[in-house]
């Protein structure tokens, strides 16, 4: 059986980013960048005032003087002339120091008095300014390629004065279930059927992890149907089935895949639930087969998929990132498979994370999945655990799942 | 001045939900529930196996004995007949357990010989069988109103035969722009202007939280544009301003506002950056007014508009959870101002979380806020820090900003 990071590493090294596509800036929220944002102006334009109050040569900031006041520089509306020896201009936060003055008096340590102005606390030469350049420079790279955009990195390159991002291409994942016994919800349920859950839980768990899913229709178990989906999967940088991948059902897949030229690896993996994996390729474009036990087929995408979708994104495409956190009951020793329990969350009195195995693992429970916010990892051969012992565990809602 | 958490107290006691609306299901993921789901069917509908073997009577399965093999019940395949003394029913992983029979036999635990089965371990009485019901029965409420919905709840309202869910609106929310010296990017920059970076970074950080922004044309410092702008509010959830909010400003927003029915609330913060906060009523829509200042309006966005989006989506509208870190650098003590410094975060060798303030803590710094993923909190009033204590700090990333 293979380890799950060997699995992940496999998969991981299979694929490449997507290509770039040019989005308008609003649209490059959670995009990563595939070329670095570079600054189109300078930031500050020129040097600013950090406060409210008057620009002056430092010189006459000598407290008790009285300087005249030859006009005012708010933010966006520069004063034009000069500050000469005995003057001052009134100035506002983000207002541009008007030549000859080289301080500024703050606000509250002035009275105004007419078109005059007293200095009530001698000033410090400098003091109060941005300098130009402050913040960035024209031509600097203000955010790197590769970089997943946050709200406030929009913000800088709005600021920086990128109207347009080079991004990747969301990947596009198409989701094939099969399965004769399925039906989709609201439909009528084959008599002995479930409904099915994968394909649609499977399209959010893609779309809050940057992918853009693509619902197949629901295949039975009829090798010419399957394949004829499948031979539709040039449109997707992906393709998701669901379902086929037990022992004895992945000769379907095999056998359908393989008509359309699909190269099998079927892998069994050294963990619980979802041991097996099926991964391959459909002339280019990947096949990720996930179980069709809905909590192993999303404790696999967990695990595999993810990732997958972040390499695909321009990210480097890591392991789920695990959390130290406490088990507030015991746990059993593991044996050599890796086990992703569920569990609750909550916390105790210090704020500390405690988190709490499902008391049943049975792979087939949505109900316990849905109310489990973590997953328990017990590493193959680990000893068995005390009460508040820490454990590492993924926290799905921190993964948008 | 008024203390954080009685600003926004004071707004979320302001708001209500959006009202309810029908989407579906896949459109769900992320929404808040207006109405619990419930279970349209009883899963699993029937006894069914939890493993691949054989469906037999428990007291025929006794180590030793042969078995005729009288049919087979894959998942969705139910065997019509009953299984008699001496019989058994080959049955898969979800297939349903055969009329007459109690138990499981266990494939590795059996050997096919034709027609026939020999028992090579003697079988426990009701093993190896999910039991009707065993993750929700029909009528039952899997999913409680008020809960913002995961792509594991998708799958559990998929699985319980839900192809609709009802969910609050997502808050529309107007963002309106005020300065005469900004400009859009690409767009002319007037002579001393800079380029807007708050209305997109806040459209952003507003679709991040569950919301639906509307970017509106920028308003030059005029009342009479503001006020026709603003006389479009009534269509919005919320109307959120950036600029107009310091003190030399605000009469500009209250006069334009005022026009319109505007009820003004203007509050001073105890906090830093991004003391100046407005808060209002025209007609029945909320108004937020956040500084202009890019930095503090990303924070005051951080710690008031993402609690009033939950809150108007159907969540309590809680403070941005904060967690327990360790600062990699000494702090000095604080005034009576809340501070929220900008800071990177980075992990030493046991994975424990660092934070490093920004040396210059600036807050006209979107180079810096950028990559700064972490909010470090100094309450007011609180004592200098020696490296590596502890200290609270909201992780910008887990919120999705």
């Amino acid at each position: 059986m293979l380890p799950v990071e060997d699995a992940r590493a496999r998969i991981i090294a299979a694929l490449a980013p997507t290509a770039a596509e040019t989005v308008a800036l609003p649209d490059g929220a959670g995009r990563v960048l595939a070329r670095g944002v570079v600054a189109r102006l300078t930031q500050p334009p020129a040097d600013v005032s950090a406060m409210d109050g008057y620009a002056l040569r430092a010189a006459d900031g000598t407290e008790g003087a009285t300087l005249a006041v030859i006009g005012s520089s708010p933010a966006g509306r520069p004063f034009g002339g000069t500050v000469g020896a005995g003057q001052a201009v009134r100035i506002f936060t983000g207002g541009f120091i008007p030549t000859g003055a080289d301080t500024i008096l703050l606000q509250e340590d002035a009275t105004a008095d007419g078109d005059a102005v007293r200095v009530n606390e001698t000033v410090n030469p400098g003091r109060h300014i941005r300098r130009r350049g402050l913040d960035f420079s024209e031509g600097a790279e203000v955010l790197p390629a590769g970089r997943r955009l946050t709200a406030r990195d929009i913000g800088l390159a709005a600021a920086s004065n990128n109207p347009w991002l080079t991004v990747h291409r969301k990947p596009r994942i198409g989701i094939l279930a099969t399965g004769d016994e399925i039906a989709l919800p609201g439909d009528p349920i084959p008599a002995g059927g479930i409904v099915s859950s994968n394909a649609h839980a499977l399209a959010a768990l893609i779309r809050a992890s940057g992918g853009d899913p693509v619902v197949l229709p629901i295949a039975p178990d009829d090798t010419d149907i399957i394949a004829g989906v499948a031979g539709t999967a040039y449109a997707f940088d992906m393709l998701v089935t669901t379902g086929g991948a037990s022992v004895g059902e992945h000769d379907l897949i095999q056998k359908a895949l393989g008509a359309e030229g699909f190269e099998l690896g079927f892998w069994k993996i050294a963990m619980r639930p979802g041991k097996p994996l099926i991964w391959g390729r459909l002339g280019r474009t990947p096949v990720l087969g996930l179980p069709g036990n809905p909590v192993s087929a999303m404790v696999c995408a967990v695990l595999f998929l993810i990732p997958a979708i972040e390499r695909m994104s321009g990210l480097p495409g890591a392991a789920p990132r695990m959390r130290r956190v406490l088990t507030s009951v015991p746990l059993a020793e593991n044996d050599h498979r890796a086990d992703y329990q569920r569990a609750s969350v909550s916390f105790d009195k210090e704020g500390r994370m405690l988190v709490t195995p499902a008391p049943v693992q049975d792979s087939s429970m949505l109900a316990t999945l849905a109310r489990a916010d973590a997953l328990v990892l017990r590493a193959p051969h680990a000893h068995a655990l005390p009460a508040y012992a820490e454990v590492e565990a993924i926290i799905l809602p921190e993964l948008g799942v």
